[in-house]
């Protein structure tokens, strides 16, 4: 089987690693493009591709598979080459498949220009990026959401299947407008409260939170955890909000509901009612315990 | 010097072993009371105390140094007991210290019991609890705050500094409302961030969402990380909320400023800028980067 990368960093990356340190791994011929071309080059000095790429049609050609791999917005961009200028080194039989973070907007795309595609996501990431922050170990035991569009046969998801169980992930199918909901809610909305809270106790380079300095110094270990999301790769987290804008507008008026209940406890009168914090916090914590 | 401790769970404890493991640590003499007392025998056991005391009033006799060790609100209630019943038993010049997440409350109950009071808070902690999960190293070069109460002289001041740089901590001293709003933005209000993005997403026990078991199953680090407060101590989370609530509340309210203008950009008719969200994210990782 033949695998075109088109966009090649930590996710693309670590599929490429992935796949070449899985057992059989000489049944994947691997090549990859990206835009500034650096990610492909390293990886093929590595081993890790068979060949970098110089340009997109080239590590098109004669893919049994292509796998984009940039933000949900590049995807898109991508998937209209496909289905225009780069259609002609696409063969007939080939899949494309991507490793973006949202899925909806990328199948309406996929299926108004009849691509045989069939969306995939990886659940796993961290925050740094590139091709050099890349592990073959990223998806290892984790869910790899696949989402097959309206042209796609069986056998067009086995050959998605196959790459994400060679990774050591776990195959999920799901429709694409239940992961996007679900993905809101457990990693786009936590992206946003995490630069949501730093703007509202850093400021901006605008408006400077004057006390920031000092709160600063006092910064522990729950500080670091809760804005790690916000050091992340940004181009990503904006194709994520702009390709899930409404669910995850909806997990935002969620919380913010959960917040004004919060501010009422806080600001109740005669001061906030100790054991009832205590069994809020105790309720939070069990639901999480139940969900490990 | 003699130390004793009133309360001995995780942060206590690690100031105790901090001490035993200290340059001279035998200058030390350290006893110390909890309301269970499984905490202080263990750490007698392990010789990180010298004895465990039957009652708080054993404690409390003859040290130079009282530590409360225990949840702010204990705290409190172990400042009434020092200026009453335990008044007894504390030496003319005994200094009273802690180690609570909040200051103003304490300050303002040892002022208004005349207690030689200078409070403290190492801006370290983790979500286990309890003795057993304590470390000597849990506060090398974390900041510890220390907040002289009216009575306080400098020697006093002294007293307590000492323990603190033995602990490995950086000293820094504060006002009381200056300390309590700037954890309430670095600590306090994250917890309260990971509380309510769990109640958001999995719902509570009365009213869970049902999309929860989907997408706790595509949860990956992110959310993790996001959450990872929220298991921690609930009756120190409820303690810090009860005792913090005005600086809090005001945080709360900072940070729903902030959603509500992701809100207006995720839901900006045409939908969000990409660019726009880019720059955002960026903003927000570049005022993160010039405070690391």
């Amino acid at each position: 089987m033949r695998i075109g990368f088109l966009g090649f960093g930590l996710i693309g990356g670590s599929v490429a690693r992935a796949l070449r340190s899985a057992e059989l791994s000489r049944q994947w011929e691997i090549v990859g493009w990206s835009p500034s071309g650096d990610g492909p080059r390293r990886a093929a000095a590595d081993g890790v591709l068979d060949r970098a790429s110089s340009r997109p049609a080239d590590a098109v050609a004669g893919a049994d598979l292509v796998i984009l791999a940039g933000p949900a917005t590049a995807c898109l961009r991508l998937l209209d080459d496909l289905a225009g200028p780069l259609g002609d080194a696409l063969g007939a039989d080939t899949v494309i498949s991507d490793v973006a973070s949202t899925k909806a907007a990328l199948v309406r795309r996929a299926d108004a220009a009849r691509l045989r595609y069939v969306g995939g996501h990886p659940m796993a990431g961290r925050e740094t990026t590139g091709y050099e922050a890349s592990s073959p170990d990223l998806f290892h035991d984790r869910p790899w959401v696949v989402v097959p569009g309206a042209v796609a046969t069986e056998e067009d998801v086995d050959r998605v299947v196959s790459v994400a169980r060679a990774c050591g992930g776990r195959v999920v199918r799901m429709d694409p407008e239940a992961h996007d909901r679900a993905v809101a809610g457990v990693s786009h909305l936590p992206l946003i409260l995490a630069a949501a809270l730093v703007e509202a106790v850093a400021g901006t380079d605008a408006v400077p939170r004057p006390d920031w300095p000092l709160a600063r110094e006092l910064a522990a270990t729950g500080w670091r955890d809760m804005t790690r999301l916000a050091r992340g790769d940004t181009a990503m987290g904006a194709a994520i909000a702009a390709t899930n804008a409404m669910a995850l507008a909806g997990r935002v008026r969620d919380v913010r509901v959960v917040l004004d209940d919060w501010l009422a406890e806080l600001e109740r009168s005669g001061g906030p009612d100790e054991d009832s914090l205590d069994a809020r916090l105790r309720g939070v914590r069990d639901r999480l315990d139940r969900s490990s």
